[in-house]
């Protein structure tokens, strides 16, 4: 695959085709990176997914819009969508970065998904990022259980659990990263007789194990 | 003031003007109040936000872009040209909040002018919501210098203090909101001798302080 395919698999044609390149390009690799586009990207997203969810879900209240937005852009679910489509073999990573298996990190597919979109915002503006968020997004979108997902990920794994006569998760602290005023925790849920092991993040403890209790939950009951 | 004299002020003329008294109603005082489009109106503002400093300020790097929008989009600054329009009149407010001042809370004028945002969003598309936005926040971002914001504002209220030979500022928090996993610190930085209390929030005591001191360079520098 190269940049051209990208840009069709997206369904936008850049009038600009240095932005991808710029959107594809990791700090590691040039001062010219992708991180003011990622911070766009970002933005725009955000904005999208706000408004489909506005939309599909007229009897929502902004809580659970919210709670669902949080789960439809974080990290993980970017990571999924950018390596379905084939961006890591696209990115243009410094040495170091190559050798110790960039093009597979999480954080660096994640960051580069959002910076295209920002990308395609620049290129051809709100509409068409709109498009190709949606297009991007579709799977998850339309996967959207708002009775799931605005319900407590950590009692609703305990229901399901409880339901089938299984004992328990455990939750336990794998990680914290960052300085204390802006800390990220990071959090495994484990369910030994399904052999599942989810980690999930965010900015407290209490976050985190919801997160990661979200991601056994889907694991566990294949939503 | 009446609604279509706020339209006109924000140069937006409503297709369907029951978006804007919905964007006005406050949640004490009607179920179907503006809290769905003070959401959608929250991510159009950081999206119209991201998009003016990328291009206004092609050289800054992207925490400054992400630090000079949190200052931006803030409670405070909202509160001040949401009072600046006139809203806080034309909110619809239970009896309780009418009474106990609800019309000039800060947090109710903010995410009314969010809800507001969001109207337009809904009501003209993207493009309308730029234009009002960038209309609303205009004395702000005109009064944008990155070389002031992206410093860090104790250090650079320090710096301004100690230059003209004046005692340090001194940082007391005086409220913390909400429950553990999602907190909000107030924080007052006072400088006697220029009688200035100027009170910052944050998610962090780290953050409200230099929220504070922001706030506090502002009152003491004029700038």
């Amino acid at each position: 695959m190269n940049q051209d395919a990208l840009a069709h698999t997206l369904g936008h044609r850049f009038n600009d085709a240095a932005l991808l390149r710029t959107a594809l390009t990791h700090r590691s690799h040039s001062a010219h990176n992708n991180e003011r586009l990622e911070f766009l990207g970002d933005s725009v997203l955000n904005c999208v997914v706000a408004d489909e969810l506005y939309r599909r879900f007229p009897g929502l209240p902004e809580g659970d819009l919210s709670r669902i937005r949080a789960i439809m852009v974080r990290q993980q679910t970017l990571f999924e969508r950018a390596d379905a489509l084939g961006i890591g073999e696209l990115l243009l990573l410094g040495e170091g970065e190559l050798k110790s298996g960039g093009k597979r990190r999480p954080s660096i597919l994640a960051d580069a998904l959002e910076a295209i979109i920002g990308a395609v915002y620049i290129d051809g503006g709100f509409d068409a990022a709109r498009h190709v968020v949606c297009a991007v997004l579709a799977p998850v979108l339309n996967d959207v259980d708002p009775a799931v997902l605005s319900k407590d990920a950590k009692t609703l794994l305990q229901e399901y659990l409880q339901g089938r006569r299984m004992p328990l998760p455990q939750y336990s602290i794998v990680a914290t990263d960052g300085e204390a005023h802006c800390q990220r925790f990071k959090v495994e849920c484990s369910i030994p007789q399904l052999t599942i092991r989810a980690v999930g993040e965010g900015p407290t403890r209490r976050a985190a194990e919801q997160d990661a209790a979200g991601l056994a939950y889907r694991l566990a009951s294949g939503n």
